[in-house]
């Protein structure tokens, strides 16, 4: 997953979600006239053989590990693939060839312009109070030094409010924030917002804390946005050992300078696809069950976790329905995104080319927050599609994984839940996913084929008997 | 810690231990004969209002943060400090000045001769199936690689049975051990001897999966032994997921080649020096009670774990016991050892030079498996011994870490041990040690103020209690 694109479109985004979910209370009709939606309760029961199938396939049959095995394979051979970069065509080319060749149907890559930002040569060196190699990895979209570096004392703060009572004597300097992990969520504001907030106060550059709860000297790279108007300067992650090192040294009162060297640019904007497959649906085909993970990754590890994992359970969603032999009445569409990771680029193209048709999208799921133990589904939708959803969990009850919790989300989901369409996000017990993130951590060696196998059963049942039920979820 | 030095010697090592333990079951009195110790008993029982004043002290007082705040300015100044660096001579000039300045008695170096190994420049990176760099540490005591390295096919095995059966597919490869974790004393076999039994097999090069049970890509470095009369091939680490990955590459019968190139070389022993602090005993200053840790590190992180933190709370409990005024009956002497990494160097040497004083050795004490909450501590001695500190464990009953296993060890320490004087290791609750060990992740930051307080109460309570008895701890 992505960061968040910025504060203030968080709170767009958010404001925008509140008054669809007002307007649903409105207008749905509520839960009293509750014999409509027994007669889909029924229905759902129905499922819990097939539902079976799916899960004995997936967890103790010929599936078993394959999704693992096909994740494996594919960042094993293909690497990171970072937006704009040759390893993500080389991507996109493996998935669509694995696709066709696993039989799925109306597989195609759909177009989309992305950012190709490069990071080229990079180093930060502390040179006083003593000599000491920073490990660093530039943000994404950072402009970089010239080549000589960029060499400043430093100025360390533990938030936004210490740095604008210290904006005195942030001029020519460069800013350390040493911010404490909250949640991702909260501390990812530093490395989305760190460097213009910096440049306000006069900084040269910044480096931010990683955005984890636990390192062993690990930098985690992400996104960062340059606020219009303000002077770029540029940005990298430090360790959490380092800001925290240096943080011990102001708090004495050293005096710390640090040389940065960048040789990031951007690039102009290159073309890329969405790669797209279907079970095509017996009655509805025109409607749309939408599975979904992205392609691209950080330019660092394998990408396994984020999100090789999402885009593989959705493929095998396919496979496994394909494998036995059903159809849902709706189309399964596995959609592999590009560019997540610069803030959704791939899917807001795919939504503009497709939003005319937003009536025929039953459901929209995304995982991208790891394909570990699964534990069920976030899920965004009006009262009496959730009452559905829940239905449908139930028969995930063989594996336990039932929860249903609120607040589905997803970078790349998020457009059509904001439009009113139901959507759901795959909730992993992903207590360390924040560790492996954006760093050279995001490996294989992060994930479990049992786990994966599980996944993949969720994603397949949901999606299938989401898809065959006689009506569409309510909104 | 280091690892052990080799699987020949630490046999040896094992039999003199267990040699010398079934001596002291023959000949000393045992505890049938129970008066004698009954009286102790009393005795140390008196002790519980100085052991509470010291934990007050060390916990709740003036000293509270002290060993954390010491170890924090330590580290932050000097960096890491590996064997025959100019950093090591830094660091004990370093302590020497702050022992003095701490008014402790007796503060003197005493020489020793130490290795000097440099790692120079290296990299590694797998050229197929595909271009991947891998994130290596030369092992200590390696070989470099011709300037332009060396390119090879890998041969992955997964264990010294494996490396046995396909001997005859080595020539002329890089041996890759994706050795499981099992134990840190189990598994550390590969990187101690992983290098001399691939030469033997005709190997050019071998790359050792870092042992650690935890990786975020992190390699570990360590020390390792060519065997005599074996050609002495270049070694590194690699990352627990790039073994893995080579493993998963190997099994679906890829080629993998890798270029290693490694400026390694061995120097001519320097000159260094245990650095010594005392307190000297009022009625029998000739007897001592040991405490120690050492002050070289590897050459990553900042040692700050391995071992500053031992070294740290060695001088901590002596300047705790200064503070209130108290003088033991024998002397305490703080050790700071020279050269662990490289298999006990500095202390092999104060072996040689002490041992004509063993009879005066009360009790050798050694941290070097992390000062993280303490449990208690490892023994090794004879029954009455072990009676003795069990009794001496209670008076820390204020701050629960009262348990007394068997088994005290540290490569420091151990030839004392082996000589039949009593020796005790702290013993903290580690369960990541093994995370951070030899790695860039063993930084200040895996360290606790409060847990390091209580590691010092327990350092000094024990220490001066020993050091205060009317009688030696018996052999």
């Amino acid at each position: 997953m992505t960061g968040n694109k910025s504060r203030g479109h968080n709170f767009i985004q958010a404001l925008l979600l509140l008054l669809t979910c007002l307007q649903k209370c409105q207008s749905s009709p509520h839960l009293h006239n509750s014999e409509p939606i027994l007669g889909v309760f029924k229905e759902i029961s129905k499922y819990s053989d097939i539902a079976q199938q799916i899960i004995d396939l997936a967890v103790y049959g010929k599936a078993q590990n394959r999704s693992y095995e096909r994740l494996a394979l594919f960042t094993d051979t293909i690497g990171n693939r970072v937006s704009g970069s040759k390893n993500l065509d080389l991507a996109i080319k493996y998935m669509y060839n694995a696709l066709t060749k696993d039989g799925l149907v109306n597989v195609h890559l759909e177009p989309v312009k992305i950012p190709h930002w490069v990071r080229g040569k990079e180093s930060a060196v502390m040179l006083q109070p003593r000599n000491h190699t920073l490990s660093i990895l530039g943000l994404g979209s950072s402009v970089g030094t010239p080549p000589g570096g960029i060499e400043a004392e430093v100025l360390v703060v533990e938030s936004f409010e210490e740095l604008k009572k210290k904006a005195s004597e942030a001029k020519g300097k460069i800013v350390v924030y040493n911010q404490p992990f909250v949640s991702y969520g909260e501390t990812v504001a530093y490395r989305a917002s760190g460097a213009s907030e910096a440049a306000k106060v006069g900084a040269v550059a910044s480096l931010i804390r990683s955005v984890t709860p636990f390192s062993i000297n690990s930098p985690h790279t992400g996104w960062q946005w340059y606020q219009p108007g303000v002077a770029q300067i540029p940005t990298a992650c430090i360790t959490i050992e380092d800001a925290q090192m240096m943080g011990r040294m102001a708090h004495r009162g050293q005096r710390i300078v640090v040389r940065l060297t960048m040789g990031a640019q951007t690039l102009p904007d290159v073309d890329s696809f969405n790669t797209v497959a279907e079970i095509r649906g017996s009655k509805h085909p025109e409607q749309v069950v939408l599975l979904s993970g992205h392609l691209d990754s950080w330019d660092v590890g394998q990408g396994a976790m984020d999100d090789g994992g999402g885009a593989v359970i959705s493929w095998e969603a396919l496979s496994i329905v394909k494998d036995l032999g059903l159809r849902p009445k709706r189309t399964l569409r596995a959609v592999l995104w590009s560019a997540e990771e610069p803030g959704g680029v791939g899917a807001a193209q795919y939504f503009q080319q497709h939003k005319a048709n937003i009536s025929n999208f039953d459901l929209v799921m995304e995982s991208d927050l790891g394909t570990f133990r699964p534990l069920g589904l976030q899920f965004t939708g009006s009262d009496k599609a959730r009452a559905i959803m829940k239905e449908v969990m139930k028969l995930l009850a063989p594996i336990n994984v039932t929860s249903l919790e609120r607040n589905g989300e997803g970078t790349d989901i998020n457009m059509w839940m904001q439009a009113g369409v139901p959507g759901a996000s795959l909730h992993t017990a992903d207590q360390r996913y924040f560790w492996f993130h954006h760093s050279d951590g995001d490996t294989m060696s992060v994930q479990n084929p049992e786990e994966m196998n599980l996944c993949s059963a969720v994603w397949a049942v949901v999606a299938y008997v989401v898809a065959d039920l006689e009506e569409m979820l309510p909104r």
